[in-house]
């Protein structure tokens, strides 16, 4: 098993969970009431950081976890772990304001690129050498 | 491979399927067409299981898989199928009245947290074995 | 590991990351300013597409993984393949209008459920040998 991408995994994964309840503080403070997920603007772009957190782990957790299986478990997880940093700026960031979610997206997205890219990498180093 | 994990894995995944069905028929009883995901209170709860479950996915699949593999097989089919079952009493629940989702929703919850414990304690015992 | 589902796996993460450049490309086309998710329906139908592949990502995946571990490689890929297609033609057809989205979406619905079929009965298979 590749460990350093097990735990770079359980972080991502509890940094997820962490944006949850971020919405829920949010619902509080801006006074959204279930099961409306619109309302205020302050409360959507919470929310949104969590959506497109979501909408980002079948990209994320696939290409961490192929890159580390065919190419290297360290370079995942070191990979890995820019793309968590890139959501916690992508998360203070648009807490703010719309257009400053941009830098975080941005780190987060060139690591899912890198990840790609170690993954079809190591891909084809194993299937010429079959 | 964890073969217990794997039924549970199947049993959650078609108990999600079952909750789009709902979310579908929801539609057409509460008049809320597509594309809309608004526009009727009792629609509303309906999606919010079906989503939240599939918020919680991310989180629930990647945490039952490494307790299956680090911790036990069947310690974590066992957690699994308390999750789902958490997952049942959630939709029921919420399907009333928001207020009777608390119930499933701690249920599912502390299924979690219960495989995130053994997930952890697995790793910390083969990296301290290794 | 299973090379042709790794494949299809790394296919159906590109197509379902570039519903998310469609939505990106809709919300400047119809002026649907972030953190909004609604407000005009030819958006709506584009954040739908986009938003129902990924409340499929979690049924698709485990069951490709599943059935291609326990019943074949090659198999699991080819049916992989044809969820692509059937998104494919979920996509064209929903961004033209709401009924046309059907014909894409029972393809990728049966895909799965040829998945699920060739799941369970390879564990079946397995778990008699056992």
């Amino acid at each position: 098993m590749p460990h350093y991408t097990v735990i770079v995994t359980l972080l991502a994964v509890l940094f997820y969970f962490f944006l949850a309840t971020r919405v829920a503080a949010a619902r509080n403070k801006f006074n959204v009431k279930l099961p409306a997920i619109a309302g205020h603007p302050d409360f959507e772009r919470v929310f949104r950081v969590h959506m497109n957190t979501l909408e980002w782990m079948p990209i994320f957790l696939p290409l961490l976890w192929l890159c580390a299986i065919y190419f290297s478990d360290g370079a995942a997880a070191v990979v890995g772990l820019i793309w968590i940093v890139g959501r916690v700026f992508y998360f203070v960031g648009y807490t703010q304001a719309v257009e400053k979610r941009l830098p975080g997206f941005f780190i987060q997205a060139i690591a899912c690129l890198l990840l790609l890219i170690g993954a079809v990498t190591g891909i084809i180093m194993r299937l010429s050498l079959a």
